[in-house]
């Protein structure tokens, strides 16, 4: 089930294939693609499943000054580097696979769906890995980076503070430049993951801090390598760097990453090293939070798939009650799936989480296109685009793909609320998303105020233009041909609104045009997933009458989904629409004193 | 807060005055009523609040056939029972204050918003007495019903079984009758909350079987009378009865209260009486059910409420970021519910739990009503309305006060993810709500092919009659008559939509007719809820002129939170009717094949 889509969703609608025509994968096909991803797929099922439960029962503890996990967590992770799954994205020249992103994210997808808790290691390894490659200096890469390739060392992002969560121009960690050329630190920093533990021989944190002489805001951040332990220029380690551990956080859900709070520079003797230029930490570390993003969307989505793939398998095998037609109180009961309702549940769960799959999916190729596409004209347009898309593909799935672990628990019933059964923990994991890298009020922020308004509204018109293309490739289908005229109303509507909103804005009106920003994400977010359900309805229209039997009801499966997202799904655009349209400013109305 | 809201509902909405003049409760009056109020609140703060968490983290052990608990529970019972609240209904004679149920309900409102899982062991013991009262024998009464209301024993409902979960028809618990007149259970059932404690001298199971010659499916189902401990006719404990407690299930929340999975009979020696008349046990056993539901709905919105209180504490003391048209990066940070978007999750936590609390009592008082009203035909209405409401009470408040836990959290960011702030924990303790006392499923399907449909759709009718009462006392309001008019579009829309559905029904397409019955009780349920604004609205735009100040803020309140769920909320009633108008059969057509 899980390959059968992925194939269609990497090979059918994302055109995988192409990737492996770029110069920087020309020694890849299809069938490494395929290699890689199943290689992928049973390391997650035999060394991440087994443990997802364990590390949720056995959160990390903090002893000494030390974090506990348990062992399983570090075997796993050995088993995931020694297969080369920390470097594939890594030039081959370097040991790694140099693979796309695109690729390494469907793997990813296997290691989230399986325990996202310990796959957030190598995730944020290597997001620090990344970010080093794009901006650190050659002996930063050396000394840092290339030991988190060859996953002998791990890393973090180190933005939040206690009293600055989403606000980071009011970080005060400080950083004062020392005659030596690295700088010493002060500050402390809360919801650090992965800042303490012994999976690795170092932790590379990567600090945002500011100078003395800094501006005010987020013009006045400076990125900083802080290393657990300094590292010798032969590579060797040193002493530990001052880094304190003051606690670990007690969480709902994730509990198998520890969630540290950190004190550097207690001591007065934290080293940190430049990533980039002074004042200039900000745009840097949005290199990394940008891939992160796109990373929280796709595991918010897997943890929604994954509940999903358990429900159905409950809802074919368990029995209960009857067909409300049926009046015979002697036959048999019927499996869950056959009820209406439950359908409906799984449904939901399908539509939201295969659709946020390929919406992820389609960003991370954009990540390739904009780095390695061979045309400029592709690099430009892959930049715009996902720029656009990147607030949508992290709050998009974290939104509905948690409803969808809601809607799983429901089809268990009584089953579906013990901790017997996974899909509870999957709800309390799934809840972190709308949350971390930036919540999903501020995506939605980010949206409209600045993605949607950018260069004259040019990303949304490119998303138009890419809709259209797919619209015209369903004229002549009489099924879906419906759908597409819903879909260009749809657009029209996202097209009227996103202009009176740039008016608004641009009166000056700022906080009313921003007042509802969180209703346009709805209606882009929708917009997007609705879409990608036309790629996908297109392509398995096309496919049908050729398809085998098995394989025909796979795709008509898709093609059923596509109309209940349609359906059932779609049509709160227009509520949202309407209500962005009218400029309500309710919430701007009603203060404090009225609550 | 909390009081002056209540008191809003109780007196300016609900007319709970009224209830004192009533024959039942004419010792009572609204100093009596807020006495008992004042005295719940101060209880369920001094014992119920302090230990929530505690139990929360300490869940029941089962150690050698026992369940041990944590002892503040206890402690917060006896206080419960010694101010008189687990006789609160019962008659004055028998040592009870002869309160409505609606006090009763606000009363526990408090209980719940404290700690939902302590409550949950009287809640249910006051279900069997009332039961009991209401279908017990005289001597049944005495022997087990008195001494629940003296605090003395507790009690269950024993429904469902591992294999027969909403399927009640399937259950196979046996029951013998033996020529003494009792009967021999034998048996096994799943989920049974408060299946085993020491928090008093006995548990009541009430219990239901099938005798061996019963009819298959609902109507072969009996109710039967199980002690844990048997009781001689002077009252005093005999031996323990053939009752096993075989296990105890780990739940994601609600931990405090022991989930039980139980075994009749092993022994062949467990001894039931019968409730009532043989297979009639359904319909006595929903007796109970129906108040329970409304319990539920209440215990759901109270978790909601708990939570919104919480987050909005936090948005008022928290700073975090600026206006989006503060340029200037050295102004002072706000509060966060200077965010518009804070608001937003302010103003949904509050319409939707401020609204589901006054549907849940106003269903309070329609218990009232039908039992005590003097007039005949009060009490007939109140009969079909409460009817037609208990699946609305019970399924909209699970659904849509969850959401407002979820959005309590994400008020609270990260800290709202830690085990730290309560928030985390009413989340998982309200993800119960919309699977026990019959699923929402079922709830949406009572209401559309049950409730919608008896009497030719009397109840909807005089629903829509006292709707529109409402209605035609905001003619001359000029802030809230367009609200009306939209209230009467929607009225109109619901009452098309059902009598579409109902032709369906009859056709006997019933599969059809009920496919999408979810949204039906969203479409209702939103209706109801958006009347219960109007409502308030309606009250507050008549005293506002002549409030106080701090009163007029409250009161300007409630009208912003009706029109704030007008615009963001009600337009999704549209979505829902046009949906089941078009009776959609997509989930009918997708098979197990497809998914």
């Amino acid at each position: 089930m899980h390959r059968r889509h992925l194939q269609f969703l990497l090979y059918d609608v994302l055109q995988a294939d192409d990737l492996a025509h770029w110069p920087r994968f020309s020694e890849h096909s299809r069938d490494t693609f395929n290699a890689v991803l199943d290689l992928a797929h049973d390391l997650a099922v035999d060394t991440f499943l087994p443990h997802n439960r364990k590390a949720d029962l056995n959160e990390p503890r903090f002893e000494d000054g030390r974090v506990i996990l348990i062992p399983e967590v570090k075997q796993a992770l050995d088993a995931y580097v020694k297969a080369g799954f920390m470097s594939a994205m890594a030039d081959s020249d370097q040991g790694g696979m140099q693979l796309p992103f695109l690729i390494d994210s469907a793997a990813s997808a296997s290691f989230s769906a399986a325990n996202v808790s310990t796959f957030a290691y190598p995730l944020l390894a290597k997001g620090v890995a990344n970010l080093l490659s794009a901006h650190g200096t050659a002996e930063q890469q050396r000394l840092y980076r290339d030991p988190i390739i060859a996953g002998r060392f791990y890393g973090t992002m180190c933005l939040s503070e206690p009293q600055a969560g989403s606000s980071l121009g009011d970080l005060r960690t400080r950083a004062v430049r020392q005659p030596e050329g690295h700088y010493l630190l002060e500050g402390a920093k809360m919801w650090i993951s992965g800042g303490e533990h012994d999976l690795g021989e170092n932790i590379i944190h990567l600090v945002l801090a500011r100078l003395p002489d800094a501006p005010a805001g987020v013009r006045g951040i400076s990125l900083f390598l802080v290393p657990k332990f300094h590292v010798h220029d032969d590579g060797s380690l040193g002493e530990r760097n001052d880094v304190q551990l003051a606690g670990v956080n007690h969480k709902m859900g994730y509990r198998g990453t520890v969630n540290t709070f950190l004190k550097f520079g207690e001591q007065g003797r934290c080293t940190g090293y430049l990533v980039g230029r002074e004042n200039e930490g900000l745009a840097n570390m949005f290199h990394m939070m940008n891939e992160a993003r796109i990373g929280v969307g796709l595991g918010a989505t897997m943890l929604g798939y994954a509940g999903y793939l358990h429900s159905l398998q409950y809802a074919r095998e368990r029995t209960q009650g009857r067909h409300p037609d049926q009046k015979n109180p002697d036959a048999p009961p019927v499996p869950l799936i056959e009820h209406a309702d439950i359908r409906r549940m799984l449904l939901q769960q399908k539509t939201w989480t295969e659709g946020a799959q390929a919406l992820a999916l389609y960003g991370a190729r954009l990540v390739d296109e904009k780095a390695h596409a061979p045309e400029e004209k592709i690099r430009q347009d892959a930049t715009l685009l996902l720029d656009f898309l990147t607030p949508i593909i992290k709050a998009w799935p974290s939104e509905w793909c948690l409803r969808a672990n809601e809607q799983a628990i429901q089809i268990l019933g009584g089953y579906g609320y013990t901790r017997e059964y996974p899909v509870e923990q999957f709800y309390r994991d799934n809840r972190l998303n709308p949350i971390h890298e930036g919540t999903n009020g501020i995506q939605a922020m980010d949206l409209l105020g600045r993605k949607a308004m950018m260069q004259g509204g040019a990303a949304l018109a490119l998303l138009a233009q890419r809709i259209t293309a797919t619209l015209d490739m369903l004229r002549d289908n009489p099924r879906l041909q419906p759908l597409a005229v819903e879909m260009q109303d749809y657009l029209r509507l996202a097209g009227d609104t996103t202009a009176l909103l740039g008016q608004t804005l641009a009166r000056g009106e700022v906080r009313l045009g921003l007042a509802n920003a969180s209703h346009y994400l709805t209606l882009i977010g929708h917009l997007c997933v609705g879409w990608m359900w036309l790629k996908q309805a297109q392509v398995a229209s096309e496919k049908h009458p050729r398809a085998s039997d098995t394989d025909a009801d796979f795709l008509e499966g898709k093609i059923l989904a596509c109309e209940f997202f349609f359906r059932h799904e779609l049509p709160i655009i227009r509520h949202s629409a309407a209500l962005l349209k009218s400029l309500d400013d309710t919430t701007l109305k009603t203060t404090s004193a009225h609550l």
